[in-house]
């Protein structure tokens, strides 16, 4: 089976190091820019001031404090802001939830006849948009090449996805020189985020998209042996970057080109992070074994391939494979200080099983994942799995 | 040792079955198009009038006769037909040459102040180009998603790459329902194309671009099954998808992002079909096993790596472990049909040696490859090996 697919990502990637003295070519010669960042950590780190350096003489103003899982309240200050000022450039500096902040930010400034909310709420067609830049700060969303963003809105509860080609940032800065700055919990969360991105679109049933298959696995091998060289030496440059071209490449459209795609971990990975405030990539990391060890059977073609390919795994029966790989996964995890079980958190079990199934069903989900092979019933026996 | 690197491009490929029926869907609304094709094997194969009837009520015109190793002078009569007919789009259907070809005619048509030649033999920098989009009917070259075209002149005897953003497609329809009715040959030619791009790509000195490095590999070892099914089947439709992504991956700046790049096998193979007409592929299944195996010393490093990591090699020496790689490459090309020897060609070896080295010295050419590992005067004892 062949899955029709479009390719198109106009980002264009600034690699390396010291890439950010660089920035002024890459801004428009003579624009309004509102620069968006989140709560402080580039001032400590030094990011800010160098920004504010660069920036000088040029018309800028500034909007910060957009936080992790970026809320539409807050965002509507910078999106009244950016109005009042005609910006008509946005340079976003930090980690994937600035970028999707401003990723919102973009689409809802010139969207001025109706509640921006609605771009996110009802699906509305993006038909305009504040061009973006970024500078990332963190590897682990790909926000900073992709067309996404999630957004989240207190009043309703509600965590959802804005998605859109006028959402690509017209450039992004990955300035390895930035990894040096970052608490190690950052880097494992980003490594597994994107290792989980990466399984989302793999792990699924099987599919004539081979070359899709070995880009995915490729990524998966190297965040291994990459990851865990910059987890233990977070000076290790080399380490670093390798890490951060992973994280980009694992969700900017090319693995995923024409092949199904899951992404039942983040579904309740999300809720735990909205319930507990779990950090998500530890979210994922909770999910990710008990899920696919309840759907070793349906999952099974893709877990030996993965077990084969990615963890070397030659011995055993196929679900014995699949199982070690499953371990395996789990261990490398832990090997990042990542706790992988549900009752390393003071949560309750029961209650959490509940809130989780109600929220899917108030949203009308009944089944989902690849080919809805997951029934919201099932939330129940994988959430005891994983505890 | 990291290299900074940008990676940006911006063509949108629109791959599948029945794709060239959204034809309309991506062409501008109201254009003058330039619909440009070769030597009408669009026409024996049915490509022509399906694509005539999609242009059905547009303003187009036509202009065919682009031959293999587009020729400027065929292509300037090209430029003076889009000129007087005020044309603003191109469509190019063909497989490389014709895409090369066409990217000439989008940079040469605005370009009125002086001969369009000197964009190619000046580098000149093109400052505006005519839009084009692309339907690809042969997978090999990767033009149909990068901004480069090779161009010969038959006065001078040049044949120069013209490189430049301005000649991204801005669109490449992948169309696999095309691939049936190739010429076997041409299937064979493609995936060794391909698979010589990457190597061109990745058997260089090391670097640290880990992830770069599994991405080659993924093309290089997709190209061995799938290209080997294919070879056996045309019409094996999945085979032939996996081959006709893995040509465009070869060479669209992902695997090169950062990473050293050699080429050498194609400056000689190049030369190779400038003095006897072989097929492009063929001249580089002939080059590079005898250039590997001559420089095997300094590219050592990543051949063992790709003995391991491509061909599953795990026994012997470093050196016995290269040799087996480059062996098993060769045998690879032959079970394609390919011959692999100067020796099955009608040629002078020593006047071939001369001449390729006299063109080398014309063009003030003493050291080639990646850090100028190979001398022009290494030419004679790599055609003997290849003899």
């Amino acid at each position: 089976m062949i899955n029709n697919y479009e390719l198109y990502n106009p980002t264009r990637l600034i690699f390396g190091e010291n890439r950010i003295e660089e920035l002024n070519q890459y801004l428009p010669e003579k624009a309004r820019i509102l620069f968006v960042y989140g709560q402080g950590s580039i001032k400590r780190n030094g990011i800010y001031n160098k920004v504010l350096n660069l920036l000088k003489g040029r018309e800028f103003i500034e909007f910060s404090g957009i936080e992790p899982n970026p809320v539409y309240e807050t965002l509507m200050k910078a999106v009244n802001l950016g109005r009042e000022n005609h910006i008509d450039f946005i340079l976003a500096v930090g980690g994937g939830s600035v970028i999707d902040g401003a990723k919102f930010i973009s689409a809802a400034i010139p969207f001025v006849d109706d509640d921006p909310w609605k771009l996110v709420s009802d699906h509305l067609e993006i038909i305009d948009s504040i061009p973006l830049g970024t500078i990332l700060t963190l590897p682990a969303t790909g926000s900073e090449m992709n067309r996404g963003a999630v957004i989240s809105n207190k009043v309703t509860g509600d965590k959802l996805a804005l998605i859109s080609e006028k959402l690509f940032p017209v450039f992004s800065i990955l300035d390895i020189s930035v990894l040096k700055s970052l608490p190690k919990r950052q880097i494992a969360n980003g490594i597994v985020d994107a290792f989980v991105h990466v399984t989302e679109q793999y792990i699924t049933y099987p599919i004539e998209a081979k070359l899709q298959d070995r880009f995915a696995e490729s990524i998966l091998l190297t965040l291994i042996e990459e990851g865990s060289k910059l987890y233990d030496n977070i000076e290790d440059i080399e380490a670093g970057s390798n890490v951060m071209f992973c994280a980009t490449m694992a969700l900017n459209g090319v693995i995923s080109s024409g092949v199904p795609t899951d992404w039942s971990i983040h579904m309740i990975g999300h809720e735990l992070t909205a319930l507990y405030n779990v950090d998500h990539a530890r979210s994922l990391a909770i999910i990710l074994p008990a899920l696919y060890s309840f759907k070793i059977n349906e999952k099974l073609q893709k877990l030996v391939q993965f077990a084969e390919r990615v963890w070397k795994i030659t011995k055993g029966s196929d679900i014995e494979k699949a199982s070690t790989a499953i371990k395996s996964t789990e261990n490398f995890f832990k090997s990042l200080g990542i706790p992988t079980k549900l009752s390393e958190y003071d949560i309750d079990l029961d209650y959490t099983i509940k809130s989780i199934i109600e929220k899917f069903e108030s949203r009308g989900i009944e089944y989902f994942g690849e080919n809805g092979i997951i029934s919201i019933k099932d939330i129940e026996d994988i959430l005891h799995r994983a505890n």
